[in-house]
């Protein structure tokens, strides 16, 4: 399986170079990410050598996309292991899990986060009860680090291998947020679709939602669609209505951050909208996500935890004040879509449709099985 | 009847003097507006000296709102004809016309530029049919600059004293964009029906979608309010759909850009996602607008011009370039809310309701009889 990459134009400092970089890389001394606050203006790497440092960058946004903060969590708990001074399994191991409730707390809607944790738990607790060594245990957690990158990846083409059926050829797509390769260990989910659906020789248009407040759509999305010749038109938010009135898009596909038992989708603020929209004008609304986004232990997206973040991200736009001082600010980070505005869930293994209660817990079934 | 003020806190360069200033202001050798692409940061008032100077404040908007646009443009033509240097009334005449060109020119959508554009026209004509010199012309176009902002003032109360009954007490008003002071020629459409609310002792919250890409509701919604001492919260404007379905609002208001004779408005970009949202939630949904925002020419929304300005209000934010060079951008400054989402049409009139064919005819006839 190879690694899906982002073509990369420059490493900051190296010139116009044709390099192959990935979104999140492991290094042995370092996680290497690209830091998404600063695209597409600087293309800039951070170098996270601790922990510490990958949790403070998914906190902060350097990462962020639910798959790809998984990924992150994973790599960011195997490296510091690996730099850990701990002697004797006792302490290591009370060092890994203050790690890991360390990276638990950064963000809190993503669930992937937690399912990465899990299985990074998992893996540690299968080579202490070994009786390994911390240099083995720690080789084993790296390992299990590059295998959720590796198949986050495979997940997205699979994803993409499904769900490229519900583009058609000329189809216009409508999206929002960015879960696209930057969301993810590579190849993206709602963007794996799209570019599916490209590699199988359909043209496809793609209108982006620019998302307040933090403008992945214009900033991450184009960008990465740009960069695969991907025709893109970015819009404001409150231009997805009009622009669905005048039927102009095809079919809406989004991704997701927490998928409950029923079907209902936390992803980012301002999807509900477009799935309301959509519905009122009768175009399909799609979720591409992996299984490890379905979480079976919430019933409904009313359990869903949904992350309020910083006013700042409202009140300002770079070191301008737009908001007076004094307003209150709202800024959640995520919003629910109920089930029943969603035509299909589209995962590594298959598209789950209605009753979503059934067809999500057969999707994870079978993930259960292949385990 | 009083002219509406916005209390402001420092004309620039004269510190904190609690000054009382307009919106806009007629003085005998300028039209003074506030800069509304620098509030709220910045409290700078703009003086036009030409009708030309008034123009390009209106395209680039330094002032905007549709009433306001109305008054501006008025006050714009009178200060053309005040400080030509025309000779004679048929070369006078011909330089008022072209003004009256550049004016309409300015911007598409707003019908009340248009509707003041022929007022003053008309009053020209009369003027000068009558043989009126040319300073005596200039009086007599003063004078209903004058009168339409006086008027426009006086509509805003009035449909604030209509409007005041659809806010319940301890009411969450929802609103886009800025149909403020701001937007009129003071006290405001929708705003005006808060302000009335307020003045009627009722306890009002609003919200205000910051509406993208201009922020008129982070930047100017919020700043006036507040100036009021109304409790406003600023969300972004995918925000409202969450907020929406939490019950967190019991009535959306609105201004408007142009109503066409079915009913259907045309205001600022997004409103109709908040019309579709508020409908799905149960929510009325109403439209606050003096009667010269009323084209009875234009049968349906279908026939008003929707504006599309430069890409770069999407593309940029200040210096900083968000959307990727390569990337295409839609940027209509405008959408269409069909009359079946709209509650009602506040005018100063009264509450229009459906059918609105009827409803506004009315209101529009009863204008032509008081004229």
């Amino acid at each position: 399986m190879p690694r899906a990459v982002l073509p990369c134009r420059a490493v900051r400092g190296m010139g116009m170079i044709n390099l192959m970089l990935p979104t999140i890389e492991w290094r042995d001394d370092a996680v290497v990410m690209v830091d998404q606050r600063k695209l597409p203006e600087h293309e800039e790497y951070v170098h996270c050598r601790t922990a510490r440092d990958v949790a403070r960058a998914i906190r902060n946004m350097v990462i962020r996309g639910a798959p790809a903060i998984g990924v992150a969590a994973a790599m960011g708990l195997a490296l510091g292991v690996r730099r850990s001074r701990a002697r004797g399994a006792v302490k290591l191991a009370a060092e890994f899990h203050g790690l890991c409730e360390l990276m638990a707390a950064s963000r809190p809607t993503a669930v992937n986060l937690f399912w990465a944790i899990d299985r990074m738990k998992a893996a540690f607790s299968a080579a202490a009860r070994a009786g390994r060594s911390p240099a083995e245990i720690a080789a084993a957690l790296e390992t299990v680090a590059r295998r959720i990158h590796d198949e986050d990846v495979a997940s997205c083409r699979a994803i993409g291998a499904h769900g490229a059926d519900v583009v058609p050829d000329a189809g216009r797509v409508l999206t929002h947020c960015n879960a696209g390769a930057l969301a993810t260990g590579g190849y993206g989910t709602a963007l794996g679709v799209v570019r599916a659906a490209v590699e199988r020789g359909k043209r496809v248009a793609v209108f982006a939602d620019e998302t307040r407040p933090f403008l992945q759509g214009a900033r991450l999305t184009a960008w990465e669609l740009l960069r695969d010749g991907i025709d893109t038109t970015v819009i404001a938010d409150g231009m997805a209505g009009p622009l669905l009135r005048a039927q102009r898009v095809d079919v809406v596909v989004v991704g997701a951050d927490r998928i409950a038992a029923n079907g209902d989708v936390a992803n980012k603020i301002g999807t509900y909208t477009v799935a309301v929209l959509a519905r009122e004008h009768g175009v399909p609304f799609y979720v591409a996500a992996p299984v490890s986004t379905i979480d079976l232990s919430v019933a409904s997206g009313d359990g869903i935890p949904i992350e309020e973040r910083s006013e700042r991200e409202l009140t300002h736009v770079g070191p301008r004040r737009m908001v007076p001082d004094g307003a209150g600010v709202w800024n959640p980070a995520f919003d629910v879509t109920p089930h029943a505005f969603v035509a299909g869930i589209i995962t590594e293994h298959g598209i789950c449709r209605p009753p979503y209660t059934e067809s999500l817990a057969a999707a994870c079934g079978r993930v259960a099985q292949e385990a």
